[in-house]
């Protein structure tokens, strides 16, 4: 995986997370796989249990039964395993996470914290204009260097005029939980997440596509790295299906 | 209802809405119920159906029964009426909204659509400082007639900055989907929000609740209107059972 | 719809319902449409919030819009239509039924009233043999005249016998929720099952497919009539786009 | 606890489960925790990161937080930890489980496989009259011995005939799936059973309690132990709000 800890070689006191568990994502966000529990072969008993089986290790069939369920639409053996994510991303990627709503949720609040200024700029062919018909999606990466640059200026000074007016709002006495309002969907937030396999794969298939945003795609990719990692039969699974959630 | 129809007195061709199922919320915010499903009825005999039993109209026990169930923690039979409201909230607000997650949502895209300048300025009570311990939530209106002014023109004109960039941004040639990043949340957003009865009780006991956030409970107050003028019976029986959800 | 009222032509004061909502299955099933709400213009009006419009009617685009929706994953627009049915069906069709868990379920209750002598006997196609390997799932109908007979026989009495011991124990004074552990499961029960199109697409895709039981089919054929009837821009998007769920 | 492990002392190679992990209920029924995942730090830790803190360790004042959340209807940081439970239980108990839809579950299909001969025979305090209104639900022993012994003779004779016949149909080429509509709601079934922390709570409130069937809440005691050895301080908190699910 190409990972980056922010503390590699040994578990980081900074960030709480293990090395290998840890992705830089976008400019200033990161997906840490913070608990996982399950495995491929917690999904073939779940299933066995219909044959009233169960197997100790995983056995050379396994694979096989994995892709018969995911096929034929058996889809509940998938949900005993889980993954909990702290993911850090723009206010504008987490709006789109938070509709997978079979997850749990938990995030940090502008009511009752001071949020950091830290926004997302777009780079390299994040900096991208749309072509084609209304439901085509084509994106074109914008090439000029002087657009680009104007570009980014652009959004950082921004970001910048916004992030004073809410620490000048504050300052002036207002509840945080209303100053704000005045902070862009740029800002990044960060959050628990908890999902189970079955319901990861629903959010892996939209989200890591080619309809889907490229913020929230570049997330996706690095969170299908993990599920590929902790559940590498299901995985395989899962591609050889077509990415269709069971 | 102190609602307020965008046309009164006949069904609206600007904005689709019947009188009596409109209302504003906010300065440029609403809440329209769009479609509602089910009745008092209809909660009492799915709950009936455990003795075998149906009735064509409600009987004189029927209060009680409900109000059984409600105590009981027998919520299932209220999960048979269902209302669909069209909404309008800051993005501030929605991100509190759409952590129910019992409940179906489709809202307005800006990767489709350029969005409208509309945002949230708060007034009256709504401009406000945070008194007390961190588990507390007190507020208090800020008085200073000069503060007020001062808190409401920085908001406005950052708002616009930010608007202003967001068109910057597109002349560019960025996509909306990027270019929105500088929207602050204090911008409206639209949304359908289709819940079960059972649902919207937990919804109204969390969000029309002194510990909600001010702006939210505005929508949940009208919500509540709502719920009680369709489901009186119902309505009737959380309040009597402390407004807790069964 | 091959369905056939208790009451032809008016509304039945026997089972409170009306032709053409009430369809029989198997021997002493049935499935009732209690209940309706949406419709396929809601369907698109709510994936068209995206956009920020609204049409008062259906336009001759929006067959393609449903189905450009079902086709990409865009599941959530069907949500916003609900079904309620009343399902009488035996107690080894309800319990893979209620498997189903996005959806609304209430039954009768074997602890509080005394359950009546209903079970299910199969006929025709139905008195049948698995051949095949484990996972095929091929039948063959059992052809012998004598051994349908004989099948058919031991079922009854051996349903009647149980059925004397449960109001045997029942008169020893042993409580109805005791007594009834000697009811088969072939015992038709009876519940109301409250699903939105979203969830029911689902249901349809495995429970009217070759491989589900042929009991639970009967009842799935006829609920896809009704969900035809009601949604039918929706339901021919659902074939053409191969029977999966979005 | 008062579990009872097959083979005591070590791991157990007939079962699968570990001493500790597995206790006997009812005649022929058992609970299993097969699997566990969280803590009661990640249930703080999930709950912090709104004020995007996280801690290596359970600090003095985490109690009170938990408490805090319990009491407040902050239950999202409950869905941080996991139960998987492999459950024998009759099947007129698992048809009050399976009423439970936050949770995933896997069971043995009468489908596939001949089901085993073992019933529920109510013994002791059991076997019970019901007294009182209908709402009532107050349960006595039947004290006769007499009665009692009748009432298990019957039970018992009754299952043996079904189950006689359950394979008579099959030795007449019946199918399984056809054939076991002939088993009474006694039969033993099995099946995994995996829920979050804050929708076990639920189902402890509601069967864990006076009002629930006396054999459903056999099994809630148990795995109510289970939950109270694995997050103590959420089990401590949960009583000590009344035992209701936030």
């Amino acid at each position: 995986m190409e990972s980056e800890c922010c503390n590699r070689g040994e578990p980081c006191k900074e960030c709480h997370c293990k090395p290998g568990n840890f992705a830089k994502v976008l400019d200033h966000g990161s997906v840490e796989l913070y608990d996982f529990c399950g495995s491929d072969l917690k999904i073939v008993n779940s299933a066995r249990v219909s044959f009233n089986k169960r197997h100790d290790r995983l056995e050379d069939k396994d694979p096989s039964l994995i892709k018969y369920l995911m096929r034929n639409g058996h889809g509940t053996p998938f949900e005993q395993a889980d993954f909990t994510f702290v993911v850090k991303c723009p206010i504008s990627v987490a709006r789109e996470w938070f509709r997978h709503r079979i997850a749990s949720y938990n995030e940090i609040s502008g009511r009752y914290v001071q949020l950091d200024p830290e926004f997302y700029v777009p780079d390299g062919a994040f900096i991208r204009s749309r072509e084609g018909r209304p439901d085509e999606y084509i994106f074109e990466i914008i090439e000029g260097q002087v657009e680009r640059d104007i570009i980014r200026d652009m959004m950082e000074e921004v970001y910048t005029s916004c992030y004073n007016i809410y620490e000048g709002l504050m300052s002036l006495g207002l509840a945080k939980e209303v100053a704000r309002n005045v902070l862009p969907v740029g800002l990044y937030t960060q959050f628990f997440f908890k999902i189970n396999a079955r319901s990861l794969m629903n959010f892996l298939a939209l989200r890591n596509h080619d309809h889907a945003m490229m913020e929230i795609r570049e997330y996706a990719k690095i969170i299908e790295l993990f599920f590929a990692a902790k559940l590498p039969i299901t995985h395989k699974a899962f591609l050889e299906c077509g990415r269709k959630a069971p």
